[in-house]
């Protein structure tokens, strides 16, 4: 999903430093600060509209979740909607997924969430992919050791090219669903996104995967 | 498939005794010995009616082929074929595949096909399935360092408790397919199984795995 950048978004952004952070780096190691408690910390990279992250923040408030797009004019999009709901638990970041060692601690994160990534299906654009090992790496660096990936998506190619990925890294795989919708039990916690919602209703298989790194 | 014992079954295996083997552990070693030529040895476990592996032998004169199948009246089936095949490079086993390593000596083996082999779907049953830990360290006791696991199946249940079942185990993915029957590519060399040909006319996708143990 690409979104043409709309006026609003950037000074609508400025104008609410509380509930969202631009230059993530500045709370390395201090992301509790930002909350009003102090709780497990999951993020989603590329969160989209935001659906999945502020349905996951209003289901638990027991944790807290921040939720990273890149694009100026999506992040506000879901800003928008932050503002309406007010949810304590739940920060936006506008920034690139790629920085993520810069912008958490060694340990500082509880789970992290890609929904619907980007499939960059061409061979020469596969270090784009958030499932490539240079990703893979940073996860691992600012997960604690309990601390598990959790990948869902409807484009068959990303999903085969995601487990051999995560096998050769080292992963370990926790479950794997080929068609989650299907699965009574694992539909009882699922959050849906709003990629999800579209792919789900056209009828084609929700793949999903969790896995966790070895440490 | 579980087929009624014919009373010709038996006899006709006993009668020829240069193409199947009932005993397999007396040749531990020494499979060679029952091929024209020495040559690279690939088996598949749970032949069914033996399409697959007298397709392949028939492919690759250059490898020797060895089709083991646990039910006496479905490998007398094969044998049936065998005997006005006369394929050189293919030896029947009528055995169950859980003595693998009774059966080939280290490294004797390169590589191990497994096609749509009994889900066995029920929790408890869980140690019956081909892709079980313990068969696993069978497989990893014969194949030699370059060999691999490939399998197909239509079961979603069977595949998905797989992929978790060859990760946890420490084997290597090679190459998913979620679909193999939409892969133009990979369908070159397809070889089709009497499973498949009846599942995948019925639309529904073929699952494949290509893996290996690190050693
Ligand atoms: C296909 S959309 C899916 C959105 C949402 N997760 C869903 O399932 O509905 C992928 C989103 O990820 C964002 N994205 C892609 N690469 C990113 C990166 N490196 N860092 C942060 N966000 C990224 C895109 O801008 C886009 O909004
Ligand atoms: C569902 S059929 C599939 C047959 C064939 N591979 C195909 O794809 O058409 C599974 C076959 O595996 C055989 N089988 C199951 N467990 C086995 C074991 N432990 N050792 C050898 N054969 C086995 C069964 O008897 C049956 O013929």
């Amino acid at each position: 999903m690409r979104l043409r950048n709309k006026p609003w978004a950037k000074p609508l952004i400025d104008s609410n430093p509380e509930l969202i952070v631009t230059k993530p780096v500045e709370y390395r190691g201090k992301w509790e600060t930002r909350f009003e408690k102090k709780a497990p910390l999951f993020i989603e990279i590329g969160m989209g509209k935001g659906g999945f992250i502020m349905e996951l923040a209003s289901r638990h408030p027991e944790n807290n979740y921040i939720g990273i797009e890149i694009q100026t004019t999506v992040a506000a999009i879901v800003l928008r909607k932050q503002i309406e709901a007010k949810l304590p638990n739940l920060q936006l970041v506008c920034a690139n997924g790629s920085g993520l060692s810069e912008y958490f601690e060694e340990n500082e994160v509880n789970g992290i969430y890609l929904n619907f990534s980007d499939p960059w299906p061409k061979t020469r654009q596969e270090k784009r992919r958030l499932t490539y090992k240079s990703f893979l790496k940073q996860y691992q660096n600012v997960l604690n050791a309990k601390g598990s990936l959790e990948f869902k998506t409807d484009n068959r190619g990303l999903f085969e090219y995601s487990l051999v990925s995560l096998n050769n890294y080292g992963m370990i795989f926790n479950q794997i669903f080929l068609d989650l919708h299907k699965d009574e039990e694992a539909m009882i916690d699922n959050v849906m996104t709003e990629y999800e919602d579209k792919f789900s209703k056209k009828g084609q298989p929700i793949y999903k995967i969790s896995a966790s790194f070895k440490n």
